[in-house]
Formats: structure tokens, C-alpha cells, sequence
């Protein structure tokens, strides 16, 4: 490990580089105009892992973007672990608020601007710089490793469920998945994430008159369909910031006395966090604190509205249509299926009678906790206890990724969630960015998992 | 006035040929990408005029898009009509519901589609046309006629009153403005507009943090700004459908009970109205007719929003901002500058601690009513009973033309609205049309409307 560990010192500059090529490549999985290049991403990475000494490395069709699989078997002895991770990157806009161009990796002060140096691509590639150091300097790994690197995350990882059960004969014998896409809790509080917030994911549209109409005309009789929109969304919370759809909370698993003695035990700064994202208030779920609301409470946000004129100027239209896109962030034991059942059917309620709703499910995901006890996560609190000096927190992070679910549903694996991001690194904003220092930690961090895992079960 | 009649119908080919020609020019003002077309067709209907006989035509400059000026004096002892029309045109968009492309006229089934082809390109050239019949056939016009056609009025003609102001000289001396840029109640039942709302217009902007957050990090503690502007919007109402900004009702000059015998006595078929829209049912203010309100009543409706994600497929974004372009049709005696004060103020107070409200004055404009016993409004009625063979109804038009306000304020003008248009021409909406039998009674009833107002003024 030592070893190891020193190549990853001397060839970090490298692994910048390498770093920068991909994060080139605009592989943005949501939108069809770059199929061509999530698929370049892949191409990429699978090439790249087969250069720097992985036994066996491909790229494998499904019916949406590819998987890049690769494993690396040293000894069946030995336990296995099952690196996850994503190469698709979520779209840029607004472009004119960044201040280096999303694609073009840029390095101020030992940060690295670009889309998806945090997410996942910089935190994913560690894995590959980790197997690296291990394969280039000692010939060998202390673990058997396999990579099971997706191009859809961020569009709901639709097709990595028909991947695993079709190749369910080489995942399946894995002892642990270990993923990093995940923040710590702060740059100076190392974190491993136990819980996971799911996912469900509306697009709704309201059809009023047949076609775009002129408000002076028929403004005053026909009802328009961005106010009744409006309606709608404003019927979605009440005055208590709880979501007012009948049966949203039936079955959320409310936090434990435990839990929140956990949420109270964080070096939170309320006032610095505020700061950063420059807001003077907050606006919370009541009765609970704004931390458990972050990601221990359930949560429903408007991602996107439109409709009418939006261009330069005044268009007095009454419009035909207005549109949201509508997510709501799911807590255990939660189920999107009966959410999105749930929210058509008071929006149905809802929708006026000059109205008519359409209703699209565009994805969900299922909420998530992982048992502390797990020998992989006391490997990874050693792994990065030792990288930064202090034990790290366990937390629940509000995000969303629904594959830990389906491995454990699909192969009965459970998932480590050793991240390095930060809350600040303004994944899905503009101006992305990663820390230098933490790709450094991350790959040290994993380095030391692998012998440490191997260790405690006895490999 | 026998002549002038014979050379319109003989020659009406050429006239539908040569609207086309100006309906092919994309004169789009409220988008400043078009200004160069805009101004191409102030020169080609300036030099159209001109080609015509008519004495004088120019193109004059303002601050914004020109205005073309043209006149014809006969003799002084004449009245002088002043036309006013405009040659700019509200954008397309939509495109994709376009059936032929907006800005290639099409003629289909005795129907004339194009971007324009009523609203006022359509309607404004009937008077080109009428001048054309006298000029060309007669040699003289039974009266002075000037025309003023600007090329703002769908930006609410921001230059028109400093035009005014500055070619007072040439303008004060007219008896009457003439102006066709309003409907028929319906193809079966002509009518001369008294009445006109009025407009106020405002984009208003909420921020909350800044920057766009990851919702699955910050939903839940953050308060999205979409979701508090549909907060906002559905407070702009209440369940009686009248709008709850305090003060907007305080200066509404209620119908009369004549106005409303008036409503009660058109012929209004409310079925076919619903069908023709493709509604089920309709909303508006209590208290009062559909008719009512769609022309008596002031209104409030949002005519755009936007933020957030609106492109293809999912993405998890709590944006910093949303947007909203509201405006309300006024009745008199409501002022643009008091309900932009009440909007606001009250935009203001309803505006969460956890966000900042930016409010924009678009465009306002004043309502108006005209007095029904003017001889040129009788000149009007008779023209259009003689080309239609029954009276005209005297109504009230829900849409707004702010320069009748202007003419009144600062030249002591009053305008009579004598439009060929149908609610059902799609103005403002994709395949706008114009029927070619409403364009040749609408040149007739000019013809007879300047040979009547001559003789009832004794011109």
C-alpha cells in the first residue's frame, strides 16, 4: 500500500491531465443532440482503464447510453469490491454564468473548473488513479475490483437495472459496492453518507383554449393557463411548508431520537451557509431543523416552468399551454410509484374545469439508508480517519441515487458512500468545480479502503 | 364616389397582390433583431403612396421605428380625415403551429394567411387602397386626407405621442381620426367600436439564492423561486375571479345600464364562441356577463413564465430566479401609472423574507370611450349599413389601441374604430387570416365613409 501510495503522489499532475481530457467531452446524457459524445466519454474511459493495467475493460450497449465495464480479479480469495460511478454529466445552462466555459477544464488557485470535475467524472476517476497506483507500482490489488461506470444517472439510470440483471453472473459475487459521488459534510468534516433521499419526477402540462389567444379579445372569460398553473403549484405546500398531496407522508420513517442527536452533533454554521448562497432567510418544513430538512424530510420543488411569451419584450398572448417540471425528493420507506399516484391524482383534483392536465412520470428513484455496521463502512471511517486525521460523520445526504437501491434489490449489496465532494461545488450549476487537495485525499482515502477492507474481512 | 367604387372592384387582384407584397416583410417590432425590417417596410409603403398619387409621402424618423406620413389636400374648406393604422406586426411564434410559413402570404378558400394580414397590415392598406380608387379613377378625394401609420403600436407605441407633439402643425387641423384595427362583433354582424381597454404591462423577476442550487442538497431548506411565484400569481385573484391588487376597482367607471341593455341585445352565440376555442367551460369575474367581461371588465393575465429547466428530459435544478410578464386591460377611468403602483405595492408586501422582487414597467395605455353621436361616427354606421345592409351594433372592444387616447389627449381628436376584423382572424396567434370579402367591404365602406362625412359636414 505504502507503495501505492507514494506512485499517486509522484504522478498526481498526471492524473490531472488525464482528468481534463475526459471532462473535454460534453457527455451530457439528458439531452439527444449528445448521444455522440456520452458515447466518446465511454469509449474514453474504457480505453483508458485497459491502458493503465486493468485485466479486461469494455464498453457495453444498452438501450439507452453504454455501460463501461471492468474488473480486475487478483485472487478469489480475496473479497471484492464493486466500484459504481457515472461518466454522464448534467446540461450547462445558464452558459453566461460561468466564468471559464463548462468544457473547457480551467485551474485557478488548486481548484479545477469545469462540468462534472465534481460530479461524478473528478470523484469516479479516483477509482481509476487508485487501481492505477496498486497496478503500476506493486503489480497487484489487495482486492478484486470491478467497475461498473454508467452514462445515465443523471437522467434516472433507466437502463442500469436491465444491465445488472444481465450480467448479474459478474456482479453478483461482489462483497460491497463502493461509490464516490457524495459531498462530505464540510471541507474540514469528512463524512461517509448512510441515507439517500429517492426521487420522483413530473413533467405536467395544463391545456386551456385550443390555440394561443389575444388577451384583449378574450382576456376576462377564458380562463388562462398559467394562472391556473400558478393555482396549482400554490396548492402544493401549506402554510407550514409541509406538502399538502393526500398520503405524501404516510410512509415516511420518521427520524429517530438517535438520528437527530446525530443532526444536532454537526459543525453546521447556519449563518456562513446562508451566506455563501446569499439568501437572508430560510424556509423549512416546521418542525424540524433546517439541517433534517436538508436531507432526513421530504421535500417538492418546481425545477422548471414555462409557457406563454418569453422573449424580448410584450406579447399580449393568453396562452394555449403552460408546463412545470415537478421533483420530489423521497425519504424511506417511500415508494415514487404510489408518490406520482398520489400527486396525479390531487392534481387531477386540483385542475379546473376549463382545464385539462397531462401527467408524464420522467423518473424516480428509491430512497436509501445503509447499515453503519457494515465492515466496509468501518473501512472506509479508517480509510478516511487516517487521510484527514478525525473520525468522520455519518450523515444522510439529500440527494438522490437510485442505483444503491437496485443494488441492493438486484444483488443483494450493500453500498459504502466514501464522497469527497462539497455542497459548494456547485454540481449542476454553472461553474462546477473540485478541489485539488480532495482528488489528492480521495485517491489516498481509497488506496488505503482496499487494504483495509481486504484486512478486516480477511482476504 | 360611383367611379371610385368601379375601379375598387375591377381592380381588387392587384390590390390583394400588393398587400402580399407587404405581408412578406417580417416587420416585427418588438424584436430588435428585426429593426432592419421594420424600417423596410416604412420605405415600401411610404413609396407605395407615393406611387398611388397621393401628394406627399415620407418616412419619418423617432427614437424607435419610424412613422410614415403621408398626405392628400384638396381643398380647405374640406374636412380632413386623419388615418392611422400600423405596418409592424406581433412575432410568430409559436412557429410549429404555423400551417404555411407566417411571413409567405397564402391564399386559401378566399382567406388570406400571413402574420399581418389583419392586424393592421390587412386593415391599415384597405385606406391605401380607397385613396388608390378616388386618386386613380376620380381624380380628387371628397376630403383632406392624412395618414399617420406607425410601426410601434405592438410595443405600445412609445414614439407616437412625441411624433405628435412634434408635427403638431400638420395634424391639428384634421376633424376626425379613421381608424380600422378592430373586429366585427361577428361575420354576420357589423359594428363600429366605442370603447377601447386600456393596458398596463410589468415583468417582474424573483430571486432567491445566487446561484442555481442542486435540489436534492438544498431542497427543503431553500425556498424555490418558482414555487413563490406561483404563490405570488395565485393571490392576484380571488374565487370570484376578480382581481384582489387593493385599489385596482377604485376608479372603474361601472357599466350603465344601457351598456349593458347593448351587451344583452348582440347576437351571441356563446356555444359556437366555446367550440370555435375549444372550451369546455369559462371563468370570470362574478357579478357579470361573459360579454361583459370580455370587453366591460378590466382583466389581469400572465402572458409569460419561465425558469428554471425547461429543455428535454429531467434535470434536478432549484433555480435562482423566475419570471413572469403580467399585464391587465384596463376600463375607464383606470391610469396605468396608479394600478403599476398598486401592482407593485402589492407584489411587494406578498414577497417571502427569502426573496427580492424586481418589478418593469413594459408599456401602458390609456382605456377610452368615444362619443356615438359624432357625425363621423354616423358616417361610419351609415357606410357599413350600406355595404352590409343593416345597422351596425355600437360595442365595446376588449383589445387595446392607446393612440385613440393620445389623439384625444393631445391633438382634441376623437377616432372612429371602424374594423373589418373577426375575433376568430387568429391576430396575435399562429395562421392569422384575413377574409378577402371582409378586405374588398372594408375598401367599399372607406369609399362611402369619406363621399358620407364630406356631405354630413358639408364639406
Amino acid at each position: 500500500m505504502q507503495d501505492a501510495l507514494s506512485y499517486a503522489e509522484t504522478h498526481f499532475d498526471d492524473f490531472v491531465g488525464q482528468l481534463e481530457e475526459l471532462l473535454r467531452i460534453p457527455s451530457i446524457s439528458t439531452d439527444s443532440q449528445y448521444a455522440n459524445e456520452v458515447q466518446r466519454a465511454a469509449n474514453w474511459l474504457a480505453e483508458h482503464l485497459a491502458s493503465i493495467g486493468v485485466q479486461h475493460a469494455e464498453v457495453i450497449a444498452t438501450d439507452g447510453h453504454p455501460v463501461v465495464y471492468a474488473e480486475h480479479m487478483v485472487d478469489d480469495d480475496r473479497p471484492t469490491v464493486l466500484v459504481y460511478g457515472h461518466y454522464d454529466v448534467q446540461p450547462p445552462d445558464p452558459l453566461e454564468l460561468w466564468t471559464s466555459p463548462p468544457f473547457e477544464p480551467t485551474r485557478k488557485n488548486g481548484t479545477l473548473y469545469a462540468r462534472g470535475a465534481c460530479d461524478d467524472k473528478g470523484q469516479m476517476f479516483m477509482h481509476a488513479k487508485a487501481a492505477e497506483a496498486y497496478l503500476q507500482q506493486e503489480g497487484d490489488l489487495p482486492v478484486n475490483l470491478k467497475f461498473v461506470i454508467e452514462g445515465e444517472e443523471e437522467t434516472g439510470s433507466k437502463h442500469l437495472v436491465p444491465f445488472i440483471e444481465a450480467h448479474k453472473d459478474r456482479l453478483a459475487d461482489a462483497d460491497v459496492v463502493l461509490i464516490s459521488d457524495t459531498a462530505m459534510f464540510s471541507h474540514d468534516a469528512p463524512s461517509i453518507t448512510y441515507g439517500l433521499r429517492g426521487m420522483a419526477y413530473a413533467e405536467i402540462t395544463l391545456t386551456g383554449p385550443n390555440r394561443d389567444l389575444h388577451s384583449g379579445i378574450y382576456g376576462g372569460g377564458v380562463e388562462n393557463p398559467i394562472n391556473a398553473l400558478a393555482d396549482l403549484i400554490s396548492q402544493l405546500h401549506d402554510a407550514d411548508h409541509r406538502i399538502t398531496i393526500p398520503g405524501f407522508y404516510d410512509a415516511v420513517q420518521d427520524l429517530t431520537a438517535d438520528e437527530r442527536q446525530t443532526y444536532r452533533e454537526l459543525p453546521f454554521d447556519e449563518a456562513a451557509w446562508k451566506d455563501e448562497i446569499g439568501l437572508d432567510a430560510v424556509k423549512h418544513e416546521a418542525g424540524y431543523t433546517l439541517l433534517e430538512c436538508l436531507s432526513g424530510r421530504p421535500t417538492l420543488d418546481v425545477n422548471g416552468i414555462w409557457g406563454g411569451y418569453t422573449g424580448e419584450g410584450a406579447k399580449t398572448v393568453l396562452p394555449a399551454k403552460a408546463h412545470a417540471k415537478i421533483s420530489m425528493r423521497l425519504v424511506p420507506d417511500q415508494r415514487a410509484a404510489d408518490i406520482y399516484d398520489n400527486l396525479e391524482a390531487y392534481l387531477q383534483d386540483l385542475t379546473p374545469p376549463t382545464m385539462t392536465l397531462d401527467f408524464r412520470r420522467l423518473h424516480g428513484g428509491k430512497p436509501v439508508l445503509v447499515d453503519r455496521d457494515h465492515p466496509a463502512m468501518q473501512a472506509a471511517a479508517d480509510a478516511v480517519e487516517h487521510v484527514y486525521g478525525q473520525a468522520p460523520h455519518f450523515v444522510r445526504n439529500g440527494g438522490t441515487i437510485p442505483v444503491v437501491a437496485d443494488f441492493k434489490d438486484h444483488l443483494g449489496l450493500d453500498s459504502v458512500l466514501m464522497g469527497f465532494g462539497l455542497d459548494s461545488d456547485a454540481i449542476h450549476s454553472p461553474n462546477e468545480h473540485f478541489g485539488l487537495d480532495r482528488f489528492h485525499k480521495g485517491i489516498e482515502a481509497i488506496i488505503r479502503f482496499h487494504a483495509t477492507f481486504a484486512e478486516r474481512v480477511g482476504g
